[in-house]
């Protein structure tokens, strides 16, 4: 449950300026496709001119934080050089170029004659958006937030505190020679007040968490906006007795190797017993020389795996180079332990067989199942959705890697000419219910 | 935030009752439209064949209420005779007959030439649903999931604790002539449950709340589950100063009178200015002569209204004949006050002026925005739906009225042949992304 004690209450000065984020994005909401675009390529010209200056903000953060030894990992994601920022602008250029979210009729009926009845996509309101020291993570969801028609609240971790209040600037001087009215996009800039944003579900209407699966449960324990993200990213892969072995072997390593880090990467290989010795005899050195460590239940130590698994290994996300492995005696026996131990992200099955292809895919809930292909296609990107917000491993729609879809809802517009329902009651008028093109 | 202390940890019986009914909806789930439509015929016959049993049932319910002195209108919603039951064996075969939602194809896309990826419905899994003292409720709510294919952990008021007992042995019956796992229903007996039943969410996808704006608000309030509804109705209309007299009257006093306890009745009404007088000089007498209570604001005082609104007035739902006024000198003003004081459910106005309807339909960021038409049409049958669980005043979808479409989400299913990431990313392979027929 929510730990309320932890979340302050918001100060006057924050449900100020969140009332103007949200006016402002009402406005945006209202604003056409052109003006939206307009406003991404101000932005893109804004971020182009001032280059050094935000270059220079950057390297003010790298060397403060230096002084306070920063790891050498989080130093990479916070550097913000002229290369990256190029590659930032080129992105703001590519979400101006993407299809609209907004305005698109998904029902069209008419109820009964000049009454008719449509629903449209429309920006959600507000977003709330806290990531880590990534100052590119701050370009591309404001983008993102304005190309939909939001406005958004953006808290960033505290090492990127200087290059932050500098790219917001440079945001606000885009915004402010197009159409759209800058205080749409909001940036916090203490902890105090990014754990009040928790609390602003009058304002804000989605939550967009970008870092660790520590912060998004955290978020997640602590507010009643609604969380897009997952915390959890325990992939399986499972290798049926009819797999093409060479394929398993391909699609095993890929899953586990190609980007350990990523959420789609498998932390599970789970492996029929009438193939396991086939396929540990070779995958077991195959891993091995890719600097895999694996770790087995009994029957694949007996196989090669050469270090024990423990129950706690199911349930972990390594996020390394690190698996573990299962050997089971039946396709049920895999859905269970994936039904137990999994996070609903993503489960892929190697089988040759397309009915049992078919029973993975209709029994395992998870936002993806796949077959014969690795779990690395778990992407926005890959999907072909131009650009991910996030992956949602949440039940309810939006689920998956989520495209700019997920930034938007929807609204039923029915225009009349003096109808009532009492006519309806009475009889006197009957609904039609046919459907119009969309 | 979330009352934890209210909420009691679940215990060991519940947990495994739950366990059983994730499993029966994990295999409704995967279950043919044919075998769920035949499963609901089961249920309507075994409900009618048992009609005696559960209208003696019910009479025991209502000798007990009655004996406790229960108010007129909560015992009509608890009597269930055999008209009643008719009619809900009738809903069932109904939705019986309505389209399956579940196996919809809603994309369709080649990533590369024999990696092709879809988006079908699923099922959600599980609802919980908590409900008052109406028979009926159980019902529909339970075809509704069956329908859809998901289980239901469903607890109804205390006072139908007899009725409700004998409808889901019923119920049970029903699918056990069925091929479906008659688990998949569960009825909570004791409040006890039901409240921990909030605590369920690793076995629980989606909550739907039957009932008072309070206990919908009290689950809102103590579950980490999404929850389906709303919690207040305040609808407004406002009549801009281009309206057809005739029309405004018509529409104002259905979308009042026609059936005050509804949701989607409204609460206030914004009148311009400058047709102020005119339409008030008609408007107050038809209300009055209808029985419904006016409070104005100051100048529609000046204009006949003859008691005082406060400003507690703008925020109340009244779900009754009561119906509060306020003069505006500008859509902008309307816009405003429906900002402040809306709950984001249903608006109308009522003008001539088209260009004045669409800034307002595009401004005011409710689930329903109409155009010269009543409120009343905010509801799922109306809408052509068939079925209606519930309405959704949150802002991400489902949203507005909600049919079966609201008990299910989707899943990613990408078919390949061995295919794996690290081809795309050292340009071995490129991603074709054509869309496909759905």
């Amino acid at each position: 449950m929510k730990n309320s004690q932890l979340v302050p209450e918001p100060s006057p000065e924050l449900i100020r300026s969140a009332t103007d984020t949200r006016n402002a994005a009402v406005s945006i909401g209202q604003s056409s496709n052109d003006q939206r675009r307009s406003a991404l390529i101000e932005i893109a010209k804004s971020l182009s001119k001032n280059t050094k200056e935000i270059v220079n903000a950057n390297q003010e953060d790298l060397e403060r934080c230096a002084s306070q030894g920063l790891s050498k990992a989080l130093t990479a994601r916070l550097r913000f050089g002229e290369e990256k920022l190029q590659a930032a602008i080129e992105g703001v250029r590519e979400v101006a170029q993407l299809p609209d979210p907004i305005g698109l009729r998904q029902m069209h009926r008419e109820l009964d004659k000049e009454l008719i009845l449509e629903r449209r996509t429309v920006p959600l309101g507000v977003l709330g958006v806290i990531f880590e020291s990534r100052p590119d993570a701050l370009v591309q969801i404001a983008s993102l937030a304005i190309r939909s028609g939001n406005g958004a609240i953006l808290k960033g971790g505290s090492e990127a505190s200087i290059t932050n209040k500098t790219l917001i600037r440079v945001l606000h001087n885009g915004l402010s020679n197009s159409d759209l009215d800058p205080r749409a996009l909001l940036l916090l800039e203490t902890r105090q007040e990014s754990l009040a944003l928790l609390r602003l579900d009058r304002f804000v209407d989605l939550m967009i968490p970008r870092g660790s699966n520590d912060l998004v449960r955290f978020i997640q324990d602590n507010t009643r906006i609604p969380v897009l993200g997952h915390a959890d990213g325990i992939c399986h892969l499972y290798i049926d007795k009819t797999a093409d072995l060479e394929k398993a072997l391909k699609i095993a390593l890929d899953s586990k190797t190609q980007y350990p880090a990523a959420c789609n990467a498998i932390e599970t290989l789970l492996v029929h017993e009438e193939i396991a010795a086939n396929f540990l005899a070779k995958a077991v050195p195959l891993f091995d020389s890719n600097g895999v460590t694996l770790l087995g239940d009994k029957v694949s130590r007996s196989l090669g795996v050469s270090q024990a698994a423990s129950e706690k290994d199911w349930e972990t996300e390594y996020l390394d180079m690190t698996l573990s492995i299962k050997v089971v005696n039946s396709l049920e026996t895999a859905l269970e332990h994936i039904n137990q131990y999994g996070s609903r992200h993503t489960e892929s099955i190697v089988c040759e067989d397309k009915e049992t292809a078919e029973k993975f895919m209709s029994a395992v809930d998870s936002a993806g199942v796949y077959h014969n292909c690795s779990t690395r296609f778990a992407d926005g990107f890959r999907y072909g959705f131009g650009a991910e917000v996030g992956i949602s491993t949440q039940t309810l729609p939006p689920r998956g890697p989520v495209g700019l879809e997920g930034l938007v809802t929807y609204r039923y517009k029915l225009r009349g000419d003096g109808h009532i329902a009492a006519d309806f009651v009475s009889g006197k008028s009957d609904f039609s219910h046919v459907d119009l093109p969309l």
